[in-house]
């Protein structure tokens, strides 16, 4: 492209723009939306663009007093001149790709150039506010998106417009908070009247940019004339209503919208959040290991929180970390706290269940129980002052912050809808609480991918059994024990399977690690040793006994159904009660898939599998119609991944549990990766952190092996993921081009991922 | 072949025996020494051999009324008959594969038959004789190396021979304890007069068996008739010197001699173990953590095993567990017993280090201190009691069994010398302080390949100094408790470079998991808070900020390097310096591989190289001839392994770290596996400890890859391992197949590498 064709009329005073294929490229921010316009007829400002080398060109064409350029530039600047003739008074703005902040304001007044030198002088205004403008661009080589090359450098742009006729107004195409086409007010100011016909040129924007934008156009006598706009950044909310009303205007199809919206902005939109957090500061930050927002007054103890609940208001536990003997007090409570602990810690386990926003290892949080205080850095806190946390970045404030309320309204289930058309992997939850499933359900979960069966013991009667079974010291004893679950976990799976009537319900066999059920604290102890019977003195050196150095690698999963198979024993029994009562009460079909964790051999998978098929011959289901059975393993080890082609002959399904695997892969306890994770992102050790997003290059190798030794050693192998992994929009789409058959991901996660995985189907 | 050659003389009366390659291939157990001896031409009873098909052949004959078979076995027999004509009396023997307690005993004093009938017929004494000897077999399918083929019972043999004339007098070719050519007494026995000539014997004997054989002749006026010999075990010692003997008789080459002495065997003369344990039974039996017995007076405090080290006497440290308090009493005690803790428990660690036996999770063990006694299973102890532990099997006896010394004789040396010949792998030894670099060296190190340096601080005074880095709570706290370590280290590194004069030393960067090096007692807590100048409640709230859930999956390695540069900065300068101290004082060059553990990414090696080569760079060693910086990595995480082609590119060399690598493959905690790990190898889960052999199929196959992408991207990259595997025959086999460069193993196993590594080469 020569140089002169590097100036020219994006919205010329008369006729069309014409611009080559070259020019159009060059056509960046405001140019973009200016040439749109002005080429669907709407009154337009008359416009011209000229880039950085051409200006450049110009200059150094002036230094060599030539003029073959500035004649083309003089010819272009004619372009703003209309039907009258007379040379309107100038404007000069920026056109950047991305708004900044150090960039010049638009100049305005400008005179016309009274000489061809005049137009390039830059000790004239017109050149001088050209210069300006390019010079605000800085000289930075770093973006976002990476360095930024000398090319691009080069294709800068800087517009000059005939200063327009007219009231300058501003407006939005849609609502910022409900979506609506508008036009709508800016945030703050009042909507200005506007004549009938701006509805045209909203109409035609919001179609041409596909999001909300913010609009300058000039009135004079009831007639528009278009100047700039930019896009703005709506709410998540208003972004997915105006996505579906695009469709319902026949803008865009319906794969347009599925394709267009962030999952990650939607979201944000499934807990409650922080309505804004401009200005304020977090005191501290934390992990935030449970989605949402809460505010709500201190409470140190499950006690105070219950008291609090009780009267109806909102508390945020503020604890070390948490334990069994708190799971009361944390459903009490709005909001979790703590000083220790991450991702998998009790603490964010229970607030995932339950739904609580929760910041967890807050390092420089130290909580005095006995003094009824706590210190957050060099601030304290006592009970009854109010704080609010986000559980979505693990911020914490002072006070109370105004919160929204998840909004799952039409549109969200319209897009969703229209999602499951494209998609062909299939989306569950993982669930054990008829709650949760319910909520699953109404994201649109196709079955359940994850029971955890030991959470179901998350209450204090039930806790008791448990720690029985745990604590017992030898078969008999643990015998009785096991009877004592046996009722309970039959109840609970066969309410489990009527509430997902005819849909897939993964059962993972027990998985306890023993720090997560074991009493710590003096007191709890004390209860423990009560409610079981045992002194007190007993029952401290049976758990010294059992206490592990590393429980995560500890004894658990399959090397407990290896170990104590009387447990597993207990656990197939209630499965298969439980799935022969909910046949019972329903016509649709009853599907268990029991799954056994934590395996590092075939020889381990073939011992389970055949206890397994053992005893679900024994209970006469095998051959039922109405109770479908299959059996299969998580895949959470390396090991297990490079034995996959052994596993795969003896199961009917691999689930990915791809929280274990980045855990063993890296050699990162999740618990205690906050010491050094932020410093390991802030030296760009992480470019993300391989708990959120997988690890494509190592952990998502492994997964791929896996696959492909499975699938060549039983083509119909079932492949899911069932690691937290499966509600994060980037993992998904790596899990996508893996060709799995399902992912799981918790309630509040699932709509994100028919979504993305609507988006990688595309 | 056909039923009539499967029944033949192997010794004939007169003449030679002549067999086929089909009947030599018979001869299993006794027969084929029979058979040998008699060959080679020494006086050798007439004796003939039938196979169990050719016994049954002749049965089923004999029920058809046939003869033709029989009339073979008659000729057989006749082939017994001397040169005087006169049939003799017949003896009858099994002739076994393996030794066996079920096998009849030499039936003698048989009347030869009196009529062909009577050859074969089970009521008359010869047949009946042969029926029970092939009976006495058993019928078993099972044996120690696979199920027993029916081919393999066919093919059984029983001998027939005749009754030697004489005194029959018993004795072994070797002596059971020193290994000298015989003949030797047997356990027990006197050794009976014997003729000159049976000196012949003796040496043919050993020349063909090439091992300890137990024989049996008949001794009649000065001429010696041999009738039988069976292979007997020898202690490791007189199996080694029998073999170096064997060469310097010219029977084998140097070559045979290395091939032929089983490894493991060797190993169990590098420690004190127990003389005999036949008869008595352990009492309690754990992991056998750290090679060696021990017998001693119980003692439950360091403290009393300082005062009982002091009056030269020998005790056994009981405690539940041990921390860095305990390190002074447990170089004091002569061995150690734990209740907790598996092989990379402090216990386990420390015991090694100091050459300590040690048995460690003794689940059966509970320990009262207050009360100064504790319980092994029903049985009580209180101090002063006596106990003999054995650290090879993790066995504990009641009383002082009786013990032998290490025996590193000339044969040893001898054998070792040659193996060097024809190992291409180079062996070096784990170690950090001058003495068991010392003890390196004496075994044949070429150099140490794993100094931790953190366990250099294993005392007192230098622990606090560890204490207060580590519980520092800002940069400025910790830079001068690090500065406190920079004397420590220079010392520590210039006497280990001194020591090992121009080999190679490869020293890891500090690895510390914080469970191991930080107080947990309340009295150790109070003695530290005293000794750092901390309130104790302040220690506290430190020790609980940093406590960890996982501390093996922590803030260690080269996160510690990272987030805490000046430690990394401190222990190169140290390094540096210790270098120029030692160069000062040799005249062969000091050869330092300075190494990161723990890595996970390519980063993170970057990162800390980077730092490494400025330190080196500003030290100005850099460019030192006398002076040899190398870099490297461990590589003991998976995802190392699948990123070993990008780390390659920032390294000189890999050193796996086997044990960490088999912890996060697998998933398990060495120190928490013993629930499960026992359990496990009685159901046949796991056919080998994975923490003793290496697993080929997964952690094997981890590291293929990683050295096949690794030398892909640095085709000089060195290989070594340094995982305690790098001690383990079989293991060492498969490292060699691998195409390793070295092997790092502790000193006391240096002697197994070798000769492990010698007989890969072969």
């Amino acid at each position: 492209m020569s140089l002169a064709q590097e100036m020219f009329a994006i919205a010329p005073a008369t006729g069309k723009a014409n611009l080559s294929a070259a020019q159009l490229k060059l056509l960046t921010g405001k140019s973009r939306w200016i040439y749109r316009v002005g080429e669907a007829g709407f009154p337009t400002v008359p416009t011209i663009a000229i880039t950085r080398t051409a200006w450049d060109g110009l200059q150094a064409e002036r230094a060599k007093k030539d003029s073959r350029l500035r004649t083309h530039w003089v010819a272009c600047l004619f372009k703003l001149v209309g039907a009258d003739g007379k040379p309107p008074q100038l404007v000069v703005r920026t056109s950047a790709a991305a708004h900044n902040g150090g960039l010049m304001p638009a100049k305005v007044g400008i005179a016309a150039p009274s000489s061809e030198e005049d137009s390039v002088d830059p000790a004239r205004p017109l050149a001088r506010a050209i210069k300006n403008a390019f010079d605000s661009y800085g000289f930075s080589n770093i973006t976002w998106t990476g360095p930024r090359s000398e090319e691009d450098r080069a294709r800068q742009i800087v517009l000059v417009q005939a200063t327009a006729d007219g009231d300058l107004e501003q407006f939005l195409t849609r609502n910022a908070t409900s979506g609506a086409l508008g036009p709508g007010p800016l945030n703050g100011a009042p909507l200005p009247r506007l004549p009938e016909s701006v509805n045209a040129l909203v109409s035609l924007l919001d179609a041409k940019a596909g999001r909300h934008m913010e609009c300058l156009v000039a009135v004079k006598r009831g007639n528009v004339q278009f100047l700039s706009a930019r896009p703005i950044q709506a709410t998540a909310a208003a972004e997915l209503e105006a996505a579906v009303d695009r469709v319902s205007r026949k803008v865009w199809t319906a794969q347009n919208a599925v394709s267009r919206v962030d999952p990650a902005r939607m979201a944000q939109l499934l807990h409650p959040r922080l309505r804004s957090n401009d200005g304020v500061k977090p005191i501290a930050t934390g992990l935030g290991v449970s989605p949402g927002a809460a505010s709500g007054v201190v409470v140190f103890t499950p006690e105070d929180a219950a008291r609090i609940h009780a009267r109806g208001k909102h508390c945020i536990l503020v604890v070390t970390e948490t334990g069994p003997a708190d799971i009361e007090g944390m459903k009490a409570a709005t909001g979790i706290l703590t000083a220790r602990g991450g991702m998998s810690s009790h603490a964010g386990v229970i607030a995932r269940i339950t739904g609580k926003p929760c910041v967890a290892g807050v390092r420089t949080l130290s909580v005095d129980v006995a003094d009824m205080s706590c210190r957050i850095g060099d601030r304290e806190f006592r009970a009854g002052d109010r704080l609010t946390i986000d559980g979505t970045d693990g911020s914490v404030y002072v006070g109370t912050l105004p919160l929204a309320q998840p909004h799952i309204g039409g549109a969200i289930g319209t897009l969703l809808g229209w999602s499951d058309a494209s998609r062909t992997i299939a989306v569950r939850a993982n669930a054990e609480t008829v709650e949760s499933a319910k909520t699953a359900l109404s994201f649109g979960a196709q079955g359940i991918g994850l029971a955890r069966s030991e959470h179901m013991f998350f209450s204090p009667e039930r806790m008791v059994a448990l720690r029985r079974m745990i604590l017992s010291e030898d078969e008999d004893d643990r015998m009785r024990a096991v009877n004592g679950l046996v009722d309970f976990q039959t109840g609970d799976y066969s309410a489990l399977f009527s509430t997902m009537k005819g849909l897939p319900v993964n059962v993972r066999l027990f998985d306890p690690p023993l720090h997560e059920f074991l009493p710590r604290t003096d007191e709890d102890i004390d209860d423990t040793a009560a409610s079981l019977g045992l002194a007190v003195r007993a029952l401290r050196l049976r758990l010294d006994r059992i206490a592990e150095v590393n429980p995560m690698l500890g004894h658990r999963g399959v090397r407990l159904a290896i170990t104590y198979p009387e447990i597993l024993q207990m656990q197939m029994q209630a499965a298969m009660a439980g799935a022969r009562a909910a046949a019972e009460t329903q016509s649709e079909p009853v599907i268990v898939e029991i799954m056994v964790p934590f395996v590092s051999t075939a020889t381990e998978v073939r011992f389970v599998r055949d206890k397994v098929n053992a005893i679900v011959a024994h209970s006469g289901l095998a051959r039922s119609e109405r109770i479908k059975i299959s059996f299969g393993t998580m895949i959470e080890l390396p090991r297990a991944c490079l034995r996959a082609g052994d596993i795969a002959q003896m199961v009917d399904f691999f689930s990915f549990g791809t929280n274990d695997l980045t855990q063993t892969t890296f050699g990162i306890s999740r618990d205690d990766a906050p010491t050094f994770l932020a410093a390991y992102q802030r030296k760009g050790i992480y470019e993300n952190d391989p708990f959120v997003t997988i690890d494509e290059k190592g952990v998502g190798e492994l997964i791929g092996e896996a696959i492909k030794r499975g699938r060549a050693k039983n083509p119909t192998l079932k492949i899911g993921i069932c690691g937290e992994h499966a509600g994060d929009p980037a993992s998904l789409k790596f899990f996508a081009g893996l060709g799995v058959d399902y992912v799981s991901c918790s309630p509040y996660r699932v709509p994100v991922a028919r979504l993305t995985l609507a988006q990688s189907a595309a």
